[in-house]
């Protein structure tokens, strides 16, 4: 299975990153994480990504906060999908950084997702890579019948409450 | 390969969502078009986001706008990757299609691109695909290193102007 | 009396529908409350739509956050009159919410009250009803009356406090 | 059958309101239209939404821009139902009025529709109406059938387009 | 002296209004202060606001939050100066009582201070009082000579903390 | 009777302006006119609010664009109440200049008026002055009247339309 | 002298940049101009910017719209003072490009000015060059001093004008 | 070597400056912190800035919060480079503030660092003053090169902690 590849631009981004984390390791897809700085460590950051398809990598995660440059940063040394994860900082709601992430030029495409939605980056990298994996592919689907499910419970129990 | 099921919510988005289907014919990847509506025809657009993975659909890509809810309900029927085009309407400038697309909860991701992003939706689908098929990581690697070399002669052609 | 349903997307609204509910009781209409998730259990909240008239509802109220589907979704299936809460959640201060809620295209209507304005909502649902429920418009007469009342009550005591 | 109330702020708003105008002879609902500033006539406004109820009235609309007030006002003299249309001016695309005509407070609803959403606001006008009528309710549901066909005709033609 | 005017829209906003208050009766204005509402007390607010200047008020203050229409209701009943706090409440940080407030129609100005900005409000008052009373420019003068010396005290401690 | 001083930050805002300056004509109110930038010309636009008092002024106007700073360096160096007109510029809607002019600290208010509201700020300046000029109120309440009959006649002819 | 180099995104930003070039010119401010990609083109744009300050380059100037990622790409690679240039595109009036420039993480400043505002950039490099060239910074002075005059000058023909 | 002029607006926006203090300090770059406020001390604030670049200044940089006119003001008065923090205050989340500090008129820029951004205003300081100053700009280089390896050393602990 190809891996994915899970760059924040700071650890003290990890908190925010954790439940993507979390979701790989349930779902078994192998992993990698890194702190990489489009800003303090470039080198390295596009180094990662440039060699990331041959290294086993099929998408890239980035998180980063304020003005997110880290998604496009490896979106420009790749052609894996790379997705965004705009993170909430202490001024302006994460508007900053979705609009950092998300309005990319023309060519360079960042798959975002909301602000502060590691675990749906996660579950995107996961529905990319079980395009190619029947196995991954219905585990997802088993998991998103559970998330129905637990509706139609939370549903019931309100029908009990209520009365 | 893959098909891309790429779906307008009203016939009146066909321009804003042309570049899309031309870079998907451009690079070769088999696409359906369709006008279906999150609002106005909800069953169609459910049925086709249902049955899109064993339709042989790798991904999905949806383009509304103002309380952009396409991308949405599709993803809400499928596990396949769901990308979103947020597209600018008449009044909000696009920040209404952009927050409805991206926001997603969580469970349910959409990937979402700039503002009116329709090329970039397609590339960013022909990225995913790519992942299994080797000759359109191929095509994708040319293009880019063709978007490279533009820029240089670009710079080039500055550097005579400003002599 | 016909019956107001109220769907919410999450029992996590639970408490931000909960001065809905409270004015529902209050003003003796009759309801029912649903847990129904736009993209987590998306049949089950279309199927509610879609029977709610002929099961005896004449409004529907929809509380969700974020990429706030649930009052559109709702809609899409019915032509009775849909009331969308929009919530607010952790980021953006519920401009995402109210947003994906009001910005519905041509021919859609979402009735759209504050964000967290889940008392409004119900307040609204009462007046709709009211229209062919004299006794309920004349609760709502007087539950005005008092509103009124109290205003005034209010200055009084900030005269005596003033002087 | 209950008559609507149509009330614009300044006759400068009559293009904005016009499709609400045409959707309710369409749909043979009686209206009133009128011009009434909560403003520069705050008098004759309240005096209309006062006596709306006795006077036939079961639904009023008000369509108004920037610190949009109007139909905050009407709403503070009736408990019928109040729909708010947002009217885009010259600046802030909407925003303004937008925020001034859903933000309402505790006890007083305005059923607020999209910014330049009159075709909506008298749409919404009938679904209520269509409550006590079922004749109209009738209409609603085919003219909702004919949208939905019209989608389905657009998505039929251009399969066509792209053979 | 004139008197000034100073509604809120509910007792909650006492507190915000506070400032104002203590800073009209540190410059020994005479004022009246009153809680009347825009939606819940119409009539009572109008009145107030269409028989001031023949009451003896040079100036109205009022205060309200989300959607803001009290400043603007007082000055559709006079020509006297009205000033408008906006008042910030639990969404949207105060930029809709803000724009509710500022952005009124031709005609009918609203003198708009500072999200939560009672304090200005009152001074704003005292300015347009000191047109007409020598004593009051004097104890303005005064006030604005001792904030230009507090700021001066502040530096020269910052000079002592920083050697 | 006391003047108006009316400064705008470059010659560019006479247009926005001239809705001042023809209403400050309308009504007799004597006035001057000055290009004054806080930027490019400080020392001439502080010693002219410094010295407005003195030198007849009751009310002083300003407006300007994007960091709109003219109104406060104006307030800066006078206690009589200085009115702001934030000027639209060719971005950000005209966001910019009202943030910029209204959220004045504490002890130095500016009376903020709309977007381009030029118009309104002399028709402010007007209510001001007729604080200490019953013929000037006067014809301000005529003015009013005026405004409201006009209201009543656009809605006349309205019902002829309709009819 | 230090040169400066200004860098843009696309060619398409020429016009946008123009002004910067032009005062450049104006003020005999050795300079280089380059289109450079912090997408397209990174490695080329990192290598200039890591060159710079040896290759006799003082300031750094990049104008860039949308996710505006050029600046804060340049500020990378080099100590010396980026200045940021964001370009408004098609949505959202240039906030996306603000935002992404000027929200920089600790440690890595980029020196923003005005959206599209290259001709302040331009002045911003002089006035950071002409800290080591007495004669440059006296240029400014005397450019300052000429806005001064010109700003009394369109006071003095509003004056006659309004005569 | 050429000082630093720190300004703030008022004693309590020292906490937020304190950063760009204690790297000033840290790079032992000879600093001046003042408070002078742009609206209770325009004077000192317009001297201080009018003579800094004879006092020996190089750079200035000004704090300020809400309507934040300082930076601008000093501008007004000095063709040295002027860098502009924004603080946030408690409304608006900072964007007031960086609108009226970033979007300045032609002619005189600020060079704008991200909202509450202290420590980058004192860093581009330095790197202004590096320019003339090779012992400066090792600092610097170091400081980076420092930054770069914690980087590295942080995603070091990341992977033994993930294994």
């Amino acid at each position: 299975m190809k891996k994915v590849g899970l760059v924040m631009g700071s650890i003290s981004d990890l908190g925010a990153v954790q439940p993507a984390i979390d979701l790989l390791k349930e779902l078994e897809i192998p992993f990698e994480a890194h702190v990489y700085s489009a800003h303090r460590s470039p080198a390295e950051a596009a180094a990662f990504a440039k060699g990331a398809r041959e290294n086993g990598f099929g998408v890239l995660i980035a998180a980063a906060g304020k003005a997110a440059h880290l998604a496009g940063a490896l979106a420009a040394q790749t052609t894996l999908p790379v997705i965004g994860i705009p993170v909430k900082s202490s001024t302006l709601d994460g508007l900053d950084a979705l609009l950092s992430t998300v309005q990319m030029p023309s060519g360079l495409p960042v798959a975002t997702v909301a602000i502060d939605g590691s675990y749906n980056a996660a579950m995107l990298a996961a529905q990319i890579i079980s395009l190619s994996d029947a196995q991954l592919a219905d585990k997802l689907d088993k998991q998103r019948a559970s998330m129905h499910d637990s509706v139609l419970e939370k549903d019931a129990e309100l029908q009990k409450k209520l009365q």
